[in-house]
């Protein structure tokens, strides 16, 4: 099957082989961890033949990446509504609610588990989440051209800022992740 | 060796045999995770009768607990400068220093890879960010004494803000834990 024939039929046979796919990665990452991820039991667990993942993601850390991507897209949707400060509060909470479910958990938790010593890996990381803060600094850059906030503010610090403790609280430090807590956390976080 | 004789020798065999465990607590977790962590392979390393760790710690959670506690008070003195900002600075410059040598990062990452399937564990957690948050609370105590910030300001919110985001880069973004990053950092926790 040609890349063209992929792009024509964005809703066949190819689009359902590859949200198949990436569901199976995330299933398998975390069940098994990245130690054991691997295009052999992805393809098992999705039906599908190893050789198509190769052929189509070359790599396991490039399947894996698409899937976090595809995972926080489908997931989080950036909000507009007038102010950054509710923005920020609906995105956080929309961030803990997606985060909380057990298997995205377990993902997070897979993926902070592993060390430098897989470099292609790392740059997946780092790529997916410059892609998702990028994402979510819209909301910072509509509240500029709104005038709410000083011209120049970094939309990527504010936006770490609310993530990080989340995060942090999810996978250290195990406190609530409730709704006073998002709250001061914005209230800190706007400039 | 009953609990009189290890306050009364503080310097002694005891205390020696007792940071000999807890380094070797670390290492252990450092190297195989927190899965396979145990009194057993605790022991070995660090040259001592299994007996001994349990009559001590009871739990591999309270061994676990304690080791970390050590590490975050040895690392991580809180400062005292005068100021909340240059306090702040120079306390995120040591968690980075600190969390980002190879055995603490390892520690970190194997920490932040368990679930919530251990509830003694996800308790000493808690307990171990409690006492850091506190601790480092200090700096903001004394700044709203000095008039510096508002009273009332939640002194574990500003340093879970300046905590959050750094292990949120090592443990997930991986993007450059800078000074760049930590001065702007620290300018937006600080009310």
């Amino acid at each position: 099957m040609s890349e063209t024939t992929v792009q024509r039929r964005p809703g066949g046979r190819t689009a359902r082989v590859r949200a198949a796919v990436l569901k199976a990665a995330l299933q398998e990452l975390a069940a098994g961890g990245y130690a054991s991820f691997g295009f052999e039991g992805v393809a098992r667990r999705a039906g599908v033949h190893k050789t198509t993942l190769y052929r189509r993601w070359g790599s396991r850390e490039n399947l894996l990446l698409e899937a976090l991507l595809e995972l926080g897209r489908e997931r989080v949707p950036i909000p507009d509504t007038g102010s950054l400060r509710s923005d920020l509060i609906e995105y956080a909470s929309e961030v803990v609610a997606s985060a909380t479910t057990p298997e995205v958990e377990a993902v997070v938790r897979a993926v902070a588990s592993i060390g430098d010593k897989d470099p292609r890996l790392g740059e997946a990381g780092r790529r997916y989440w410059r892609a998702r803060i990028e994402l979510a600094g819209e909301m910072v850059d509509r509240a500029a051209a709104r005038r709410e906030i000083p011209p120049g503010t970094d939309p990527g610090l504010i936006v770490e800022s609310v993530l990080g403790p989340i995060y942090f609280r999810l996978l250290l430090s195990r406190e609530p992740l409730d709704a006073g807590f998002i709250e001061a956390l914005v209230d800190l976080a706007i400039p």
